[in-house]
């Protein structure tokens, strides 16, 4: 019992040194850049709806800052996962791979296209997607029928995976891209987390077919809720464009749609909030990245647990600075959210996993016993970038 | 020839007679409350997603607005009848009951949840749903089992109806009700189009087990991209709620979710303007009428078509005013279109129907005789609340 105050005690001790007295929330956002001239052009222009410069900007951003070849914006990260599976191929029946570990939206979206979540397990050294374990389990349990993956069991067709990168650390995501080309199946990137994260130097989710992006208020950049696909591929790019903007046919007056569309473009002035937050993200970064360097510091001489880092030739934008408990101190975690969270500082365990949750415990899955003991040793600490200027 | 060019160089002149030289959208939104004062207050607490007193606010003005018991805020008028249809109970391969004259998004919406529109005529005096008609139809092709409605024809049960308020008219609702009883059939009210609509005293979307509002950037008022679901129903309200913010138990840390829930919160961003915008609503609705009442008096002395009237016992927000031409003048239609469209006016006819949507066209379907016609006769014209300003 002592060492366990203890270590939970010695925790909440170094993040207030960090953060302050506090309290201190998880991740907030914070709008010190052209926000109000931007959203305010939006209202005195009355361009707020579907049509405005901003959203045309807000993608030419995204674009630019991420080096993918087009950006679609959509009203959240959730939305844009739906439609990215759909523009995957993936058909009622289908199977889709995802992390057990992820946030509920990944396999959400997932069931929206009456297809069902399979689960994969996780790597300590990523969080995301256990690559090798991955590629033997398709290879014990699937086989490839006229260029499709088969999962035996089931008999239905594996037809994408979705790694998420977790926290904003890049998963292994060549590793996946070679078993995702072995086995015939398309890669959407659940980059939700990672916006401003490269791996190998290239921005993290365009390396699938497509990726995903969100801007919910919890995350690096907000637009009050908000996402985007990016690609490379032009005809998937106006096919996003088309099916989130309720498949309307361009005409001066008719309304002729020409398959069922989805009203998921995002507002022109959630995208001014967002071309406004997107100039500073460079600056965000640098904030999370010293945050990162000072709780560094101030776990230096404590045991029991580390501070997760980055992958090896990946830069992660931090977006939950986190800590993982060593596997003997796992039982302590309990104890070191509540003491964090009675001492004003906001932390939080990883989303209880997928195959744990009542909609999707019938799931195919296969062993996920990383994600399972991950779940036990993962803890998010605060995050927020200006929560260095606290400390100035 | 002569005539018909008469005709539409009449309207262009009536038209530019009450509204200036233009050139004048069909409808803008105007922003001249405390959308500034409450956008800016939302940047500066920085709480502009899916928390905040806005979004609170919003749903309790539209309570107090509308009469409603309840209120549920969402992202888009599309994605409140999705979650209003789920929650009438309509399942996969049922059938729902909705106009051919609609816009797609009350269609799609059945869609989502793997139902099948079936399409109903529309009556001259509304250009809602043809009541009479309707009963008539189900007399001859459904029956009765198990208490439910079954389309003879397909075997498949027809779940629910969604009357539409057509340009913000109120629909026969008291009929609708009335065939919806006797029938078994639920009622949820597309009343996108009407906010302000009143139907013998009582708002437009609370007859109905749910009604559902859009707050889209073309419609009275607006949130940029934004809808609501009204009901009486606690149980159905608390389930709404729940279910469009990703259905997850409140807990200090854990993510736990019990069911496939949707990522539909209205961030309160959108919220903050919709609570400036709902102040005006008011003035607004008088602005609208007014402009009903100067078109009437500038089309008083032409002939071959006539300004669409609210129903008898029905106060409409006159959202897009409409001119319903003769029904031997509905070949000038088009000339009509591209007159006032080249003039700098816009105008538009009615949505192409939905069974002459490819989506659509297999769907199962009334005569839809009276639909087919109005489709020729109807022309919105430009019907901006703040047109008058320009004539001031």
């Amino acid at each position: 019992m002592n060492k366990q105050v203890l270590l939970a005690d010695q925790i909440v001790s170094a993040i207030h040194s960090v953060v302050g007295a506090g309290p201190v929330n998880l991740h907030e956002p914070s709008f010190t850049g052209n926000e109000w001239l931007y959203v305010k052009e939006c209202l005195d222009s009355t361009f707020v709806s579907s049509v405005g410069k901003f959203s045309d900007r807000f993608e030419d951003d995204l674009v630019a800052y991420t080096g993918a070849k087009h950006a679609v914006a959509v009203v959240n990260g959730t939305a844009a996962l739906h439609i990215a599976l759909m523009l995957a191929g993936v058909k009622p029946n289908d199977e889709v791979l995802v992390p057990a570990l992820t946030f509920i939206a990944t396999a959400n979206a997932i069931s929206y296209c009456s297809a069902i979540p399979h689960f994969v397990d996780s790597e300590e050294a990523t969080l995301g997607m256990a690559t090798d374990k991955l590629r033997d389990y398709l290879q014990s349990h699937t086989h490839q029928k006229s260029g499709q993956c088969v999962n035996i069991s089931t008999g239905k067709v594996i037809r994408a995976m979705v790694p998420m990168h977790t926290y904003g650390h890049p998963v292994d995501i060549n590793g996946l891209l070679a078993v995702a080309h072995d086995f015939n199946i398309a890669i959407v990137e659940d980059a939700a987390e990672s916006l401003g994260s490269t791996y190998h130097g290239q921005h993290t989710g365009t390396f699938g077919l497509m990726g995903t992006l969100s801007f919910n208020g919890n995350k690096t950049i907000t637009t009050g809720g908000g996402g985007a696909i990016i690609t490379n591929d032009v005809s998937i790019a106006r096919r996003a464009k088309h099916i989130t903007t309720t498949a309307k046919l361009p005409h001066a007056w008719e309304f002729i749609h020409d398959e069922i569309g989805y009203n998921y473009r995002l507002p022109n002035l959630n995208a001014a909030l967002g071309c406004a937050q997107l100039e500073q993200l460079p600056e965000k970064l640098i904030a999370k990245r010293s945050l990162f360097d000072l709780y560094k510091v101030a776990f230096e001489l404590l045991e029991g647990f580390k501070l997760l880092v980055e992958p090896a030739q990946c830069h992660s934008n931090y977006w939950l600075q986190t800590i993982i408990l060593n596997a003997d101190q796992a039982h302590h975690r309990d104890d070191i959210l509540k003491a964090t969270n009675e001492s004003g500082l906001m932390t939080r365990p990883v989303w209880r996993l997928m195959h744990q949750l009542k909609p999707f415990a019938k799931c195919p899955r296969m062993d996920l016993t990383m994600a399972e003991q991950l779940a036990q040793r993962l803890i998010n600490i605060p995050s927020s970038p200006n929560l260095l200027k606290i400390v100035e």
